[in-house]
């Protein structure tokens, strides 16, 4: 395969033809959604060991690859894939990608691909005005304005909690990028936040010990009430809040901590507010459902994945500070050879992320908005929390099951209760169901029960479907029960 | 645009028509590297407020649409491009990003992606395999065996340093997850080290004073006999040497830390070692180049951009471990709902990296592989670094030119030494070289002088394309003197 055009556009042909016919079957439902086949053997069908030492990939030799390969993908665009919370993504999200990766424009340098870089600030305004957080008169306003938002993309909401938290220091510790981490520091979070905040909090240098759970129901929603004397005991105990942390919503069953609450609490006493917003902040982009983050606009950072909800392939993160300044605060290093080396002509994103050389995030997320526009994405979001809400009384008024709760997103948890309600078997369900390969779902366990999970991720997920996946779940508990 | 395959199909193909002719254009040296219009300019140029409030691209808007977007990025593929350390990408790259933007497969869970997790996991065979560090007894052996490497690609050079350090610090301070970071705790690292490496620490919550510059010489070369005193000092000083850092290369001159006698002093003293090969372990593929790193498999971490010299599109990085076990005590943290809910057929790298959602970075590296078979990589490499020897001699050989120091990759810093020497005439005839547009280069500082930096990225680029070079920057310091 030759590096110029002729060489792209022989193999992106073949390429394009494998990826539509892939589209077209999967979004008809048609064959599985995941055949999980052990590694060696993967190995063996794309002929990895024989690609890397000679190369030569032609024509001939990429039907035959992308055949091997996409069959042993995980097939999201298929209406029975309601697994993770990736987003079953636009093809032009796809047709972005392509783009960057011809040609390669990592544009925290504004100089490394203009086009790029305007389209990202572009789009964290468009997030900054959804937040409440945009003081700008129009969204291609790029003024650094008092009292604006700021924001970055950035490579995957865990780099996102990451940077939220490292402002979040800065903060109350200006003093710990040079002279380290002072050893007072403690972040409030309820036990079910994402396992990247906790991580984050240990990267940093401050260990586990410093995340203090703050009190939940029994669904693990947030107790705003338990914050005044968690506060006053760590106060007593001579520690400082360094931030406290809500779900927008939470990964497990997708129900959303009472913002307005909590950020008056922290309003109140002058503590650092982050909201969690992966997979659930894009509901603000929904007339109907953005009562659900009512408050949000009180939070000193958010974070909000458009490689869940917003269709974007990953990854493509925002970390979106209230205050811009603060952003500016969370990393304080130079290098001389790229800081500072040129007039400036438009902006660098360099100095507020952790990634040096970034890819052009923002426009997976562009592509997708300039197809559908907003209306299009509120559409979806609509119909996917809708759609699981119907889903939601199918399962719960079907005698062999029982729904963890009522949902408020797209997030469902139920259990198979006909036999045994037991987490082996549960797990044994879901094991078998990914072994068979109709079906793509997860689970999750909640007060050490362990429940069947579905994220309704694609549009084309109907209650055909549902019930299709209710009639499996039923025979294979049939065959694992002697 | 339609999210089928009849959408996918219409725009992608006038897109990949418009690659096409920017890749020739491009290749062939015509028009500019980079125009590089104010923010707000290109907003409008691209509609961007249209687009996301609307939506609606369709094939007649996709064409206007490219053009303008194209016309105002960075053109990489140009021979005049010799800018910032990032791939001229192989085109076979952008192809593995069409697939991953249509499909979606974010492997670092095994089953969102069976045939992108086997072939990262294969890469990191091959990568190890460079370095001295696989034990397997072919690449597709993917058994943990005693005394294996291992790694991991990331989104990224910054973050594979981070990864590194942090299981630096997992190996010394194994409490420091849970209870904290000891605040003994230094790192020594030469005072090129990419800026990536102080921040990291930093980030990790032991701040700037826990860097410890290690003397260097007149070029910034770190001397490894500095080594032993420093640490006699750090050790009556009551600290502890969490890892000692070194380039290959350092960013600014391309120049190699003499890797074989720090590993030897390391060894000795029971100290971890860490080499940042971002740019430079590519090298290692090259059978006379690979003498540079002699040495390196001394090393307990090693990070290695594909992303650079391996002609991937942004971000594709790895962080790679002599001893598995490292790797794996790096982070720590546990989440019921996508840890242990499974069988494991294949394998997860998720416990391994920042990322959760990762993308499927390893399949950008392979089609460039694929394409080129290792040797192809190898003559790219050889071709860059001794084009650039090339491209030194002839610099220094002009009268108007004085070169820093020879160079031992494909990194050449210079100076126009005819008329003054001082940093802000040097960055005068960058800026002004820049806003021309015909050619991209970038500036660095050295012991307080500013040099003019070529990075040789493309094969395209000639004698010819140097000589018409230093005409343009013989005209441009001409204008600038009065």
């Amino acid at each position: 395969m030759k590096n110029n055009s002729h060489g792209l556009k022989n193999i992106s042909t073949i390429v394009l033809n494998k990826l539509c016919a892939y589209l077209e079957i999967s979004q008809q439902g048609k064959e599985k959604t995941l055949i999980q086949k052990p590694a060696e053997e993967i190995a063996e069908l794309l002929q990895l060991e024989k690609w890397v030492k000679e190369g030569g990939l032609d024509p001939v030799s990429t039907n035959l690859f992308m055949d091997a390969y996409l069959a042993n993908s995980q097939h999201l665009h298929h209406p029975h894939y309601m697994g993770h919370q990736v987003a079953v993504p636009h093809v032009a999200s796809g047709i972005a990608d392509f783009i960057h990766g011809v040609i390669n424009n990592p544009m925290a340098i504004y100089e490394m691909g203009p086009s790029a870089a305007v389209i990202e600030r572009f789009l964290i305004n468009w997030m900054l005005e959804k937040v409440g957080w945009f003081k700008g008169t129009h969204l291609s306003d790029f003024r650094n304005l008092k009292n604006n938002g700021g924001g970055v993309l950035t490579h995957g909401g865990s780099l996102a909690n990451l940077t939220a938290l490292s402002a979040a220091r800065a903060a109350i510790a200006p003093e710990a990028w040079i002279n380290g981490t002072p050893d007072d520091l403690v972040v409030l979070a309820p036990e079910e936040a994402h396992y990247s905040i906790a991580r984050s909090i240990s990267i940093m240098g401050m260990g586990q010990n410093a995340v203090i759970s703050v009190p939940v129901n029994t669904l693990k929603v947030m107790k705003p009430e338990a914050l005044l004397p968690l506060y006053r005991k760590i106060k007593a105990d001579g520690k400082k809040i360094m931030a406290v942390v809500a779900n927008a919503c939470t990964t497990a069953t997708g129900l959303y901590d009472p913002l307005d609450e909590i950020g008056h609490f922290c309003e109140e006493n002058n503590l650092w507010f982050h909201v969690d917003g992966a997979h659930g902040a894009s509901a603000l982009v929904s007339n109907t459902k953005k009562h659900l983050l009512k408050g949000i606009e009180r939070a000193d950072s958010l974070i909000w994945d458009a490689h869940k909800m917003l269709r974007a392939s990953s990854l493509c993160a925002a970390v979106l500070f209230k205050d811009r300044k603060n952003m500016e605060r969370a990393f304080q290093q130079k290098g001389s050879y790229i800081f500072h080396e040129k007039e400036e002509i438009g902006f660098d994103t360099l100095p507020y992320t952790v990634e040096c050389t970034k890819a052009a995030l923002g426009t997976k997320l562009f592509w997708v908005l300039a197809a559908e526009g907003e209306k299009g994405i509120a559409n979806y979001i609509d119909n996917t929390y809708n759609h699981t809400h119907k889903f939601y009384q199918l399962i719960q008024q079907h005698p062999d099951f029982t729904c963890l709760c009522e949902p408020e997103t797209n997030i469902l948890c139920f259990q198979h209760t006909k036999f045994r309600t037991d987490n082996d078997f549960q797990l044994a369900i879901r094991n078998e169901l990914i072994h068979k390969g109709n079906f793509y779902i997860t689970s999750t366990e909640l007060n050490g029960v362990r429940y069947l999970r579905l994220t309704i991720m694609n549009n084309l997920t109907k209650e055909s479907h549902i019930k299709a996946l209710l009639d499996e779940i039923i025979e294979v508990a049939k065959s694992l029960t002697p």
